[in-house]
């Protein structure tokens, strides 16, 4: 099996980590071989298992007991995860995910959505045998459930050129920061820590979310093809505004009228909107306001107890934030 | 708000599921105004709500202590069935439920993925809600994920003549039998009744389940699109092989030659396919099958306690499954 690089540099994380993807792997073994296979492999290409990994870190400031049931419960956020991303690759037709073929491209359409639904099951029964109240299920609902709200609300905002940053910060919450939040959260409460660090840990997930997202968003305009491994500029191209976009129409709402009067836009479209983005500073300005979540975070963390896993906290933030400052 | 007529004869039944209905519409209300509506619309538009119902009557077999969390799970099941039917739709491209246009082709595709999944999430909130112990959403995990089997099953036998009658069980059972006997079982357990009756419970809404999913596809051949307020003959030109056309085919196999040499059927190929279904009396075996699951059902039903929902449960189940004898 293989895990992302970026854990070599912190073992203890890395073999829970192996012991999470194990449990995944596991539980979507079904009597169809192909989907299996599929499910396997989607969750073996090098995804970071980013809310896993901060589910774990959360559990060692509680008394961590190092049990079945925290893996399970690490596995479960990863899964949902998957689910969502197995769905919006639906929506947003794209043919890679991870260096891989999507599941929509392998299998197509329509088996994609019932592998989605199959994600939500298993999600759900990993959280079932991990929990030992209700409440958490209810936290879990709940937090789904502000997730698809994100979802249909970036549907619904779909080619609107008069977004609002306020509406786009709302969207990033339910679509990401959401489940970075509940992942911390649990993790803590899962261990059995202090309230203090229960609450601690929900506002740096919550953080965390919002810089990782409005990042991930910044990459589709700065970065390429090769470093990013997969397409570029896709989310002008699927109508999906993101900040820099957001920043930059506000400057100069003229200077992107292309998109109010072409439907399909060509790539020379793309290059010169994406000049009059960098024009108008959209990127530098979507990077600044990252920051200043980023920095809050690491302001949180370092309210936290001082055991030797907050180091290695602030280094994985840094290092994830691109903060290796 | 509406409900089918079929209740009107069991009025405590009628005004529990107006209490279910209720909750339905209450938990599918967000801040998207158009995807409030449609899944409201949804749940009003005359679905028979039998889950529910068949939940609801296996409680009075307990002590039915009539509260609140007793409605939440009742209709935890009829948003889980219409988060399936929802995903259904997309897949069989189906421009109509219940009479009234299907969310994916109000909305789209993409926004009819997001919104089965968002009546998962609700369906799990309801569910979190109602229970007491986890050892229920472990249950209800294990069926979903039979459920979401079944369907892929279903797909991974689409257009296959080779198709046998066990195979065909076995995603019925997966798609509706599943669901059927969890509504049952979970309902007698909810109100705390004897482990025989729980037991009987699981069987009879095993059976139920079977019945009622080969009759429906019965009546997707025998019946017509007035009576039926849905388009019928719509399994066999989505290549969804169902039991008069797999008891026809093992007749002879020749007189269905045209289902593996044509692309697409013709309004005159299917007459033809339809014909040679009658002429190997595929309808009545398929109904003949269905009658053994009743009767098995009816037999079960009547090894319950005398109580006055026993005649009830009888009445509905003939009514449902056309034994009205």
């Amino acid at each position: 099996m293989a895990i992302h690089p970026l854990w070599d540099k912190y073992p203890i994380i890395q073999k829970e980590l192996l012991e999470t993807q194990k449990i995944m792997n596991q539980t979507v073994k079904i009597r169809n071989k192909e989907m299996t296979e599929a499910l396997q492999l989607f969750f073996q290409s090098g995804g970071k298992l980013l809310r896993p990994a901060y589910f774990l870190i959360f559990t060692k400031f509680g008394k961590s007991p190092s049990t079945k049931r925290q893996y399970q419960y690490a596995a479960s956020l990863e899964v949902l995860h998957a689910a969502t991303l197995v769905h919006d690759d639906i929506i947003d037709n794209s043919p890679v995910r991870r260096d891989q073929p999507s599941i929509q491209a392998t299998f197509g359409k329509d088996i994609a959505v019932y592998a989605g639904d199959f994600l939500f099951t298993v999600y759900f029964q990993l959280l079932a045998a991990s929990s030992q109240d209700v409440s958490s299920l209810e936290r879990n609902a709940l937090n789904m459930k502000k997730i698809l709200i994100g979802e249909l609300d970036q549907l619904h905002l779909k080619n609107n050129t008069k977004i609002t940053i306020k509406q786009y910060l709302q969207h990033v919450q339910g679509k990401t920061a959401q489940l970075f939040q509940l992942s911390c959260y649990e993790g803590a409460r899962f261990a059995g820590s202090s309230l203090r660090v229960q609450i601690l840990a929900q506002r740096i997930g919550y953080n965390i979310g919002m810089a990782f997202q409005i990042l991930d968003d910044v990459l589709d305009y700065s970065s390429t093809e090769e470093t990013l491994h997969k397409p570029v500029l896709e989310d002008i191209r699927n109508g999906n505004y993101t900040l820099p976009l957001i920043y930059a129409m506000q400057e100069n709402p003229q200077a992107f009228s292309l998109l109010e009067t072409k439907d399909n836009l060509s790539d020379h479209d793309i290059k010169q909107l994406v000049a009059a983005i960098s024009h108008y500073k959209g990127i530098e300005k979507a990077q600044a306001l990252a920051t200043r979540y980023t920095d809050k975070a690491l302001s949180e963390i370092n309210k936290l107890p001082d055991i030797p896993e907050k180091k290695q906290l602030i280094d994985l933030t840094k290092k994830l934030l691109h903060r290796e400052d």
